[in-house]
């Protein structure tokens, strides 16, 4: 169901990659409820995902970027601003990726040059769209800008590894940044810490389906899928949500604020 | 602007006294929304208040109760599950007192009967309310539940006295009763913490204007106002926020996640 | 070990039942510390625990009073201060109790005077000790109160029940007196949260050692015991820790701070 | 006073560069109370300060080593555990260096390169440290490793720039190791969040003496000194706090729970 919550506005989307992507899913959403968008993302995922036939769907172009240059961030936001021939009104940052994690490098060693990789590209380049846009003055006043993060900026999930600390970075970020711009130009900017979700990035680590299971057990109202996560994603893109900024908002079907269900209980005991 | 966002939602609006009070610009937004409501206060305050304009204006009937009657709130939720025919999707509470703060009595000198009602009326009476809709299979499931709280449950404000501890059950609650309400029904439970604001309730507290001074400098964007936390309240009851429960949201341009702006450092620098 | 931490300090320790108790293995390490203390409970506790005995260990007269009467407690820091002949430095709150616990009322089907009985004894207790205290002005400059909590005050676990909305305000009212206590007197109020302990109060609780077990299994250090619990208590009324004030103290293992251990993880894996 | 708190303990201290400095106090009150130290620092520290004296006054020597050189930090460990003959106890983080807030960069216009740098220097190198002691075995089982941190992780401070991402950063690191490290050798991670302190890296900011003066009047017990932060840092160097780990905690006479003061409400009363 489509409300026109965005009617007349224009974003970017960074970092769909395929139909499972949560940013897949806020595309089309945000195109439902009435935005035009751009879409950006690195030569490699435009390779392996299939971010063209989004770009169809969505009428939208794409973009080619490495979130890692400040020049490449830059052209993103020039050509869109070009497209939409006017500044921009939201963006979407969902970006994250760990050579430690693909290599299965245990936390305790490390390789820091995969370290500082993985902050760089999932922590540092949400910093970077946003120097780029302050310096061009490519954010209506009021407009919104979103990152997706987890929780185990928080809390220390097994084997989530170097991506903790990246998470924590793009939360900081969310705040230091929200300070500035939000007090120059009235943008807020947010974090989304979602469910641990079945997208191609999630997948892919070991002993993901255990924790899809046990963190499903734990919410009162069961993990939050990725349409959710889009729908939830609209709020805060909509003038209905002007005044929450340096925040980060579970999107956890309770999760995070759950010490002992019992549903997770029930399995406990089964097992002891 | 309206997006139908409620549109064949029901719900009762808790707590509305005049058009100062937030419930009262939730009340009219949620009818803008195309949702139908009815409204519920004590006698006291129908007659300090102008609630039988927002009646009309709404075209919502009047159900009066005191909150700290079990018996009273479950006759606001039957009559309104009659008026409506049905289950009602939404409530906001928005019910706030203390003697101790009306008279003035400092937080090292409390009246510990006066400690008990502010307790009662403003934070048992949120589980009353949920307890009652959960005998009463009084809410549809992925119903969603708003109660208003303030920062002062997380950090201490001269001033703000026992009100802490009674935002600090209300947001409790919020968290025990949306595990068990979510858990067997998926309604949702949130409170929206608020930026200060003048309503009449705020504004007879001593110092408030100081108060509300020193958090809109230290807010990027500024106080949020009343306008503002009824559209946020709106985004909460909508459908586009299922999986957001037992969680405590900042709706105040900022103030929460700032430890020092510029234009406080500036009063600040003046003086000393 | 020893080490004459509280050489000279005196002290009040309320709560301590039987040699399970968390205030019981407190009250002992202070006396090893060098501390002298008075002790004080109800008198059904005096005749369901062992207190008498403790009182001989620690040399430590009991003062009995009921936690909900500001009278019982008055006297029990008048007959302190006479005992000692001066002021105290430190004081202990180890008080909980729930009727709708004991009863197994569930939290959906509460009985409101069980409720307001849970508020009163186990959270408006400790604003009681505090209010005397300061009325009687019987806490030396640089003194320490401490009160044990628990995680419930943050996070829903499955039966802890009514006792979540006790910790909140008791939480609660460490941080409002404190900045109160703090500003006048340079007092520090603080509290502890202590992993779940199988004290007598602890174990009564239906699913208790499942839910020790996952808490274990959860904490990297594992769960904390009660003389762990006494050694954290002790440096907090020490002079050491002069400048921490208002704040929750997690002494848990760092349950607090997991979100998947590899050993909670090894559980589910089995029985999924 | 001293009371042999950390009697037979051996420990290096990274990060005291002269006598205004949090870790040269830690040095010395971690020998008073027993302990025998190392310490290191960059060769330009060594040039720029005092560390010769504190040496002398500790008997300690000193490993010179830059915090972003494994090879550097391997061989301070290595050279300790030779000095010792065995392992160590505990070791002190306290290193932070911002190239953009050096060269007065603002938020919204940092270099990348100077941001890297202050990631890698003053977070990722406890990741370097801890991991350096896991792979060498540095650390005997139940020790204790403390990094100095600010609340600037936590709330947007204007003008502390971009070492609140390289705080951020050095407070989940203490989480995600203190998980592995506490699991496999019950070494427990913590960081203290100290208050604003008037060292030489704090006081070459600009408005510092503005902030000093704001986070007083806001804090009940006023701003912690360095001599208190080194009381605070012992005891959870000693075994009495072994259960704490994976926790952040505020030293800061309460600032970190208050939402307005008295005394900071009177500076803007006048103002406005």
């Amino acid at each position: 169901m489509a409300y026109n919550l965005l009617k007349g506005k224009k974003g970017i989307i960074f970092g769909a990659l395929n139909d499972q992507s949560l940013a897949w899913k806020i595309a089309k959403r945000a195109v439902e409820e009435g935005a035009e968008i751009t879409l950006s993302n690195t030569p490699m995922a435009l390779r392996l995902g299939t971010l063209k036939q989004l770009s169809e769907e969505c009428n939208a172009p794409i973009y080619v970027a490495d979130a890692t240059s400040f020049t490449e961030i830059e052209n993103v936001f020039k050509q869109s601003m070009d497209h939409f021939g006017g500044k921009i009104d939201f963006f979407l940052h969902s970006i994250g990726m760990s050579m430690n994690v693909r290599k299965s490098l245990p936390y305790d060693n490390l390789n820091y040059d995969f370290l500082m990789k993985t902050l760089d590209i999932s922590g540092v380049s949400f910093h970077r769209m946003l120097q780029v846009a302050r310096k061009l003055d490519a954010i209506n006043d009021w407009g919104s800008v979103v990152a997706l993060s987890y929780i185990a900026a928080q809390r220390t999930f097994h084997r989530y590894n170097d991506m903790s600390e990246a998470k924590a970075i793009l939360e900081s970020i969310a705040r230091s940044f929200g300070y500035m711009y939000g007090r120059d130009k009235k943008i807020r900017i947010n974090t989304i810490s979602q469910s641990p979700t079945a997208t191609t990035a999630g997948s892919g680590v070991k002993g993901f389906d255990s924790l899809l299971d046990f963190t499903d057990r734990m919410s009162p109202l069961g993990n939050a899928s990725a349409d959710e996560c889009a729908d939830y994603c609209i709020t805060l893109f909509s003038d209905l949500t002007r005044k929450v900024t340096m925040q980060n908002l579970f999107h956890d079907g309770g999760f995070s604020s759950m010490g002992m269900s019992l549903r997770a209980m029930q399995v406990i005991d089964k097992e002891i």
